[in-house]
């Protein structure tokens, strides 16, 4: 990784308005039009825009996709789309594992709690947010007000318009936009591959390119039992993307920390990030040891498995960053550059205050991360079962609440999602929830200590593996009739079921209640300062630079273009000859095996159609099953993923190496039409309409 | 696991005489005559005993071994053998993986750095060591008279009998016994079966009964380029253990903490626990996702990778043992107990004094821990080329001190087995010993701060993986002609070769020394202070018991034995039937993948004789591949694991559930005879004489 050209970059990018190369996750509403038109000499026109926009899905449950026919077919990658795979397989029917196809609407398979949302518009609700805050007071009562005007503007225009409302803060509480998304919940699986095409080469290659993996897959979109008409939907390009082309990226990055300041990079460095990946590598390991035992615990544990190798490949990359003395020294240099800047301006007094502010708060934030992680952020009680409990118990108590004073959680605009999700009846396994609940409350009695009240009281006299096997066993919350009468039956109800999983959420909810209390007073410290230091900001750069990522909207554009590493070029493109290649040289041995059905179609294939390839587009995690698209706004691939140079753009962007890697439009046609034979989804796909 | 029988008893045990059924890791100088006398019958005499002592093995790589034959084959466990089967196996010829056997001596493969050690006597020296530590001295002052002692005895006892001569510290510096060796280094392989047949079930089912492995192997011990001839060797019984059998174990357990005091057992349940957990499950993470990258990696990884899966199962069990309110509670109230019993005597002032001393040492001790284990420890620095660097260094330095001012490693005593290892040819790769190092030194940026002036030296301006590649790199002490000539050179050759690795060691050398000075002296203070207890310890109950383990020969008796878990009998015994079924229910899938040769020459075996069987031995880690025998002393089978519910007999024994795995010597020699065959070893074996 060479990162001498980042780090210099990164250091001015950060605090001018001089952004590199193709650098930007760029705001619908604040598009980069100009440099655009001052680079490719392409025209970003409103409705072109507007389309892309509205032609863009986002998966609550973490992810991106798109409307790719005007019958509501949406494609997200299949790692997106695993959730909903594993919560309708069984033992029997392995649609995570085997692949799934519906030859009709009939045979589609409704997804257990899946929300996918299209924005429609948005409208910058800054002024009534800072308004409602009065001036001076700050910490937990100002972090209520907000709450409170957050709830009050999304509950108003749902009311009015009957779209789901989410007020989105940005620049680190610089400005405050109102996003309005056109809202699904009947959404059915059309096709997927099996997971090995899926997710060929596995963990091993996660991160690395040259990579050949069909991560696809397709869902459609109801309304009132019929498929939804969308207007708009992209046109998918049978060519695919061309080497050097200009492409866009319209999805949902989720959070980037590129505007932090010095003491909360150095937070995440040295307490978060470790916490993190300490508790990611305990439970990779306890998942890995525990699917060895058996086939079907492998086949339950592997959803959650993936995304632990995932995120824990994600924090090796960003801790490697931060690490990095020369990278951390630019952030450094260029932060005491920019304070120097604003040492020489008469309006900056109150930003210059704002870092000492964030400092302290960050100071206090550190001294409670380990009981808050683990008693309010449920790293000390892994385990579904308790999420329901906790989820039953705070209902009860915060729904006779003001809608502004709740728990945010519990707010009227997040009401529909929040029932969808506590009585979806996906499968919870006691097996599986007594493994996790041990090993996590094993974890909490180390860091908070053995002798230590709450954890005395948690245990009640039993080691950490008899509490948990005890509460799994004892608990009824795994009955979904059973939390929708808790749920409608209140506080009194919850109380009278006497749950021991309840009971147990009851006996640390005020020490837990306590700590987010303290933490989000912490926030609110910090999002003022950021908001203070923003307005120098824009008054110096104007809102000629885009936000850090927040799991709202935003465009990107870039050119597929290759790279090289250790002295090699790396081509940008890989055509499906590689996928066998690949196999062969590993011996075909797991995770390299090949699919049966892509042994048995390989003569038929045209190996040289292109499968992945990589772009300059500058993309976050959460952009996983964003369309790529070309000039002319046609399908052109799916990201599902950034190669291992990328890691470190949580804290700054570098064209130099780091790449998005997409799967290749061509190369999803040559499957679906060869190695599956699905010729109405191609038709469909081909011609927009079924 | 059932705990309360075994807390209850605990308690009781380990501060009185009342010791439990078949509980005991004996002294070969106080063998356990009258209870076996008493409760079977069975008299221990001198002979019997002093032929099965000179017939065991210890392997100092970490294990235990017997001899089997009058030409000197000595049997041990695959596991244990692994180290050695590693070393000379390379891409072409993975003996590790595919197993070897010599059809004649001339195909016998010497190890590389082996050396197997023979107990011949002992001697108790424990006036000897107390009078050289004057009166009122404690700390680092004692520590180094100790030390000077010790060496003292050593060398006059290596001089005068040629035997390697050890002192032992007993009962936590109760008593100190000089063990003499016969000393072996050439140890030539003879057969060993495919890794998969040793270790089949893998990590899923290491700990656990049911099980069916074949983990042996044979080697040749060699004097002067000739086969030994010993006169004790163990005959083997063709017929094997027969449940209710009573059995002995003689063995070198590696260590037991029964006897520490409260403030020990919390600092080992609260900071070293937790540390090494978090250690062992990373590097687990970190090997298997880079062994998952190419088949070669993971046969560079694969010796490593199984001992951190297995030393974090016994992690994990000892963690659960002390998280138990029940068991840790058990000991506070014995120790409490204790206490009591101590006040009501006059000879105990020094012994109630001394439990305010180990609490304070302990106290000391967590305040340096991390830097301790980082910097001198080695766990920030993790790398075989960091080791030799280290090695050469202090050896340089060390070499010309008086014998025994030296760290203790130098002592003239362990020259020899020093210069084996240092000079090693053993190989070393580049790519893993980045990895490690990386990852390693990722970790002690994490812990020890990326601000702190140790870590910004070590990492002399360059990101953690940048840095571990560069000196990779450049170290040039993978040359093992170099070593040589440095080690002999001494300090100022050493110097010389500037070598980059080595100047990482010099750089921290002094902080690292001055760490382990304030440790070993806190040991110091604990030994003394243990001691005092000791002394009213033996004043109450004689030495009728036996000490904590400490990688000393121990003779343990038990009878072969079935037990009770979740409500169903687990038999004593498997039979080779059971091997076919496992794989049968698990479909084949690694690791219960059959090894090929099993598959073929299945119809020839008899299927009903037996494999595997548990016995009631109390056993630990270091008693891999003990002989366990009759009464006769004839061989009956090889100790190579202990169950899940044994883990927690790091702090007290029970026979309820715990138990001892071993494979049966029948079984061994259907294998051989059937499976491998090979007739040569099989005689062998059945004549005790080639």
């Amino acid at each position: 990784m060479k990162l001498h050209v980042l780090t210099a970059l990164t250091a001015v990018f950060a605090f001018t308005s001089l952004v590199q190369a193709e650098e930007g996750m760029w705001l619908y509403s604040n598009p980069p039009r100009q440099q655009l038109k001052e680079k490719y000499g392409f025209d970003a026109s409103e409705p072109w825009l507007d389309h892309l926009m509205k032609s863009s899905v986002r998966f609550n449950s973490g992810g991106s996709g798109s409307f790719v026919s005007g019958d509501g077919l949406v494609i997200t990658n299949h790692h997106v789309g695993a959730d909903a795979l594993q919560k309708f397989s069984t033992k029997e029917n392995n649609y995570l594992r085997d692949g799934f196809y519906a030859k009709n609407a009939g045979e589609e398979i409704k997804c257990v709690d899946l929300e996918l949302n299209v924005l429609q518009n948005i409208e910058d609700v800054t002024i009534r947010v800072n308004a409602a805050i009065p001036a001076g007071i700050t910490g937990s009562e100002a972090a209520l007000a907000r709450r409170k005007i957050f709830a009050e503007i999304e509950k108003e225009s749902l009311d009015k318009t009957g779209f789901r409302s989410d007020v989105v803060t940005l620049y680190q509480g610089g400005e405050y936009h109102l996003y309005r998304f056109k809202r699904y919940t009947d959404v059915r699986l059309v096709f997927a591959p099996e997971a090995q095409a899926a997710f060929y080469g596995g963990d091993p290659d996660n991160f690395e390119f040259p990579r050949y993996d069909l991560d696809v897959c397709f869902f459609r979109v109801y309304e009132n039992d019929k498929a939804v008409q969308p207007v708009n939907y992209l046109k998918w390009s049978a060519a695919g993307a061309a080497e050097g082309e200009l492409v866009f990226v319209s999805g949902h990055p989720g959070s980037t920390r590129r505007l932090l300041t010095i003491p909360e990079l150095e937070y995440i460095r040295d307490i978060q990030i470790p916490f993190v990946e300490n508790l990611l590598k305990r439970r990779e390991v306890l998942l890995l040891s525990w699917s060895g035992r058996s086939q079907e615990n492998a086949r339950r544990a592997k959803e959650e498995l993936f995304s632990l190798q995932n995120s824990r490949k994600v924090y090796d990359g960003r801790i490697a960053a931060l690490q990095d003395p020369v990278f951390f020294g630019a952030k450094v240099a260029a932060e005491k550059t920019f304070k120097q800047q604003l040492a020489a301006r008469p309006d900056s007094a109150a930003a210059l205050a704002a870092y000492a502010k964030i400092a302290a708060a960050q100071k206090t934030l550190a001294g409670i991360v380990l009981r808050y992680r683990f008693l309010e952020g449920g790293a000390g009680l892994n385990a579904e079962s308790f999420a329901i409990a906790r989820e039953l118990l705070r209902a009860g108590e915060e729904r006779p609440k003001p809608n502004g004073e709740r728990l945010k959680e519990y707010a009227d605009a997040k009401r529909e999602s929040f029932e969808l999700d506590l009585f979806s009846d996906k499968p919870v396994y006691p097996d599986f929830e007594t493994l996790t609940l041990a090993d996590s409350l094993t974890s909490m009695v180390e860091q908070l200590g053995a002798e230590d009240p709450t954890i005395r009281a948690i245990l009640n006299g039993q080691s950490p593996r008899a509490r948990a096997a005890d509460l799994i066993n004892r608990t009824k919350v795994r009955d979904v009739a059973l939390r929708k009468q808790l749920y409608e039956g209140g506080s009194a109800a919850v109380a009278q079921a006497n749950d021991p999983m309840i009971e147990l959420a009851r006996l640390i909810d005020s020490e837990a209640r306590e700590l987010r209390k303290i933490a989000e007073a912490q926030d609110e410290i910090k999002q003022q300062a950021q908001a203070a230091i923003s307005k120098v900001r824009f008054a110096i750069q104007g809102t000629s630079n885009y936000p850090d990522a927040t799991f709202s909207l935003r465009l990107s554009y870039g050119t597929v273009k290759g790279y090289e590493e250790n002295g090699a070029h790396v081509p940008a493109t890989t055509a499906i000859a590689g996928l066998y290649a690949r196999s062969a040289e590993q011996n075909d041995r797991p995770p390299f095996d090949l699919p049966p059905r892509w042994i048995a179609k390989k003569s038929a294939l045209d190996l040289t159609v292109p499968f992945n390839f990589v772009s300059t587009n500058d993309i976050i995690g959460g952009n996983s099953g964003s369309p790529i698209v070309n000039r002319a706004a046609e399908f052109v691939g799916i990201i599902f993923d950034g190669n291992i140079q990328s890691l470190s753009e949580d804290y700054g962007y570098t064209d130099v190496q780091s790449r998005a890697l997409s799967v290749h439009s061509a190369g999803i046609l040559e499957a679906l039409r060869k190695v599956y034979e699905v010729p109405n989804l191609v038709n469909e796909l081909v011609k927009g309409k079924r």
